[in-house]
């Protein structure tokens, strides 16, 4: 433990860096560490809010502490309403301010099983202290009344995913009400209380409340660091379209040894059509699919600078070698993925019958990059089945009539969820991030280019027309979605640095 | 209903022909339908003794109940004990007999579902007649007082599962009686109480008691005609065999935007697995899969000779095209198939996740023919799969070490469940059965080579060294294994006079 302490010392005497209006890095530091303990008691309140999108009056307890939170703070509210729970957008103009940040901010969280979280409850925030063995020891809230370790952490739902992140900025405003500093920007910060059922309703409300929301760019604190837990800047995700395939035999399951041989088993054509659009090195082979992406140097060795050890991703989960599209984890996630997510025909295992299975179902997702239009995409996809010989029917049953006359039919129905975004590292918003950062933390921060999961940020670049950049902030160890979801202290301090250094740098 | 019975008279006056020991065809028909007529309370009886083997009290009582009936033929009875319950050998010496024919009877029932029987239970037999609309009505047993009609059908669990044939062939016994008749050969009947369980003990059985079953040949009275309900004998059937197959992916599920198209997809392994193994036509293209299966002249015009509407079969199980196995149905089943009865991976429909799933799972059966010894046939797949670039384990998860080595692992699990039997059609047993139908019904029985399903009879033609023939009588569309299974009158009437013309023919 005196080690940690130690380290975490050592963050304290950085060197000597003037930082915008005047702040120094250690006084930065400082001020984020005794803002952050103070705030402390604000995000126990904050947690103890549940927060399950499917339960809409507790959602309401937490709009109406959002309110109030942003109230005092001097921001006007309005509530967006949808056809369920609203959006919140609250709204801080500046004096002299010709530019208007929008940040977004997401404040539901996941669905709980309580019995599998090591606390009384997911509600209950418990500190925690490493135990020295790879887990956790809960300890009491009075250790924080000296100093403490960087390395203890706050275990509860939506700690890192993503109360920690609203409450780190929330006492980001209150560090710069203590430095009587303002932006020279107007702030507008939205709210989401759905992401976890994935925004839903985000898109049209974007639409519906276009004017309320116009603004020039829009920043996103949200999200956990690099796996290296430096200081990150995201800069774009793939979206992600879901296709579901059916395909079909004997109108009914048939005995498999009278008519194995004779009926045609849709397992067998299902197997096929999948095994038929990739090669064994797990690159598609639909022509086309891959089309138009390149990279230029620069764009090469931001990538390659990127601290991924391959060695260690590759080990955590357990792969000998990986699908040949990238030739590193970055370059991999700059290409649209076709995923088989689930697959099924028949029965497996204790239930196992033996029989011609009626169909059988095969269930994809499409990662999207920028360059990959997603209905383009999803054509090719249908193209190639048919290529395959097969009669393409949408989402239902064949009729008597289709059975009786088409030996080879899949049913074909797809969804693009989110579409694609990313914002160049030149543009205005991504250099004054990278400035913002590189003066918090004394170097650059990992630049990701594209963040390879989605997450629900294209509606406002497509329908505001803004570029984005996401400011992830949480360590990435925190267990997100699952049971003893937590945020470390030390990415706590330092996301009210993060978020303090991007709203005192001059836009 | 005048119709119908007016042509169940027809079936009376069909020409004179002297069968054997001077019982002609005319009073052969006679005394079926007088005996069956008297022997339909005894069935009623028999029918009413619940038979799933899962309990075993249950079973008793119809080994008791079968004791007795043969007792009271004149049979000596011996419960051949095994683990569970025994089988039951009933034995008759002929004067004078040179051979002994081994007679197979099966007596327990697959367990039943009560509330999808349209009758008050399964174990209460019930009486019915066409409506005229595709269905049946309930009728009074009373109604058997005078004339009956062949399409009557009696509904409960066994009635042609294999009940009504243990019925058909005691009542054959009690024909014989009245015409103070016996066979010229010796009689022995081996009766199965565990045969929809498998009958697991039954090969060991076999062993164990191999003194006791000794015989010169096997008659098995059970299964359905072929489906075009004309009389029927069945030289042989198919085998089976099963395969498991496992790939492995990441560890645990990954999320499918952080690791798509970088983590290999266990799905695709298996899809591309499966999908290799037949080509788009169903055939299976591992060389030497089909090695060994040719038909001679006399053979394809047998099978030739089948009536199978193979139009009406594609209509009814609702297919556009065959597999290029064979080039008819017959034919299709002679060859060993390879069958993905079951597959496996991730989630589909409502379950649906976005992940690179961690495994995928494949489940095989391999119908088995004569030709095809079955280790040989798993070898050749499992080469195959070597082939493809896979490292084949046994059913296991792979090592630490193995995942991280090799990028392709398959698990690879088999059981051999019943090997092939198929006798020749010119065997003695053979022409001695074809002999007695064509006495007994004016035309030669439909001859098939090779029944499509397995049935536990191969450990008494390996083990006894005996050739085998079954005779099916029941109708094909008797429901068995399903709620409301039935025998129509007819048949049974059929199956008394089938087995009284083989116990009457000269050996």
């Amino acid at each position: 433990m005196k080690q940690l302490l130690l380290i975490f010392a050592g963050l304290l005497v950085l060197p000597f860096n003037t930082i915008a209006q005047k702040v120094t890095q250690e006084k930065l530091n400082q001020l984020a560490m005794e803002h952050g303990k103070q705030s402390l008691n604000t995000l126990y309140e904050l947690l103890s809010l549940p927060n399950d999108a499917h339960y809409p009056a507790d959602i309401e307890k937490n709009i109406q502490w959002c309110e109030k939170a942003f109230a005092n703070r001097g921001f006007a509210t309005k509530r967006l309403e949808t056809s369920t729970v609203p959006l919140l957008l609250a709204e801080r103009k500046a004096k002299k301010a010709s530019k208007t940040v929008l940040i977004y901010l997401q404040l539901d969280g996941q669905p709980v099983d309580s019995t599998k979280w090591f606390q009384k409850s997911p509600w209950i925030p418990a500190l925690k202290k490493p135990d020295g063995k790879g887990g956790f020891t809960e300890i009491d809230w009075s250790n924080l009344s000296g100093s403490f370790d960087p390395e203890w952490r706050i275990f509860a739902r939506s700690t890192s995913d993503s109360k920690g992140a609203a409450m780190a900025y929330l006492t980001s405003l209150d560090v710069m009400e203590k430095l009587k500093m303002e932006p020279n920007f107007n702030i507008k910060v939205i709210m989401d209380f759905e992401e976890e059922l994935g925004s839903p309703r985000l898109p049209g409300a974007v639409v519906a409340y276009k004017e309320d929301l116009k603004s020039d760019m829009l920043i996103i604190f949200d999200g956990p660091r690099h796996v290296s837990n430096e200081p990150t800047l995201t800069f774009g995700a793939r979206g992600i379209a879901t296709i579901t395939l059916h395909t079909f035999g004997p109108r009914v399951a048939q005995h498999s040894g009278h008519y194995g041989n004779y009926a045609p088993n849709p397992a067998l054509n299902m197997a096929q059509l999948l095994g038929s659009m990739k090669d064994k090195d797990g690159r598609v082979v639909i022509p086309g699919f891959y089309d138009g992406i390149t990279f230029d140097e620069k764009t090469k060795a931001i990538m390659a600078s990127v601290p991924d050890d391959e060695e260690f991703i590759k080990k955590k989960i357990g792969i000998a070698d990986i699908d040949k599209v990238g030739t590193n984890y970055q370059e991999s996630i700059q290409y649209p993925s076709l995923n088989i997510r689930g697959m099924s025909s028949g029965w497996v295992g204790k239930e196992v019958r033996t029989i011609v299975p009626p169909t059988a179902t095969g269930e994809i997702d499409v990662r999207l990059v920028m360059e990959s239009d997603p209905e383009r995409l999803i054509g090719l996809i249908k193209e190639h089945i048919k290529s395959q010989g097969y009669y393409v029917i949408d989402n239902r049953e064949p009729t008597e009539e289709e059975r009786m006359s088409k030996s080879k039919i899949v049913s074909f129905d797809y969804e693009v969820s989110y579409k694609a975004f990313r914002t160049d590292y030149d543009t205005e918003v991504g250099q004054w991030l990278v400035k913002a950062m590189t003066k918090a933390f004394g170097t650059e921060p990992i630049m990701i280019r594209t963040g390879g999961g989605s997450i629900p940020i294209s509606p406002f670049v497509t329908t505001l027309g803004i570029p984005a950049v996401l400011v992830p902030t949480v360590n990435p160890d925190n267990n997100q979605h699952s049971p003893n979801e937590n945020i470390r202290l030390g990415n706590y301090v330092d996301a009210i640095k993060t978020f303090t250094a991007i709203m005192t740098e001059k836009l």
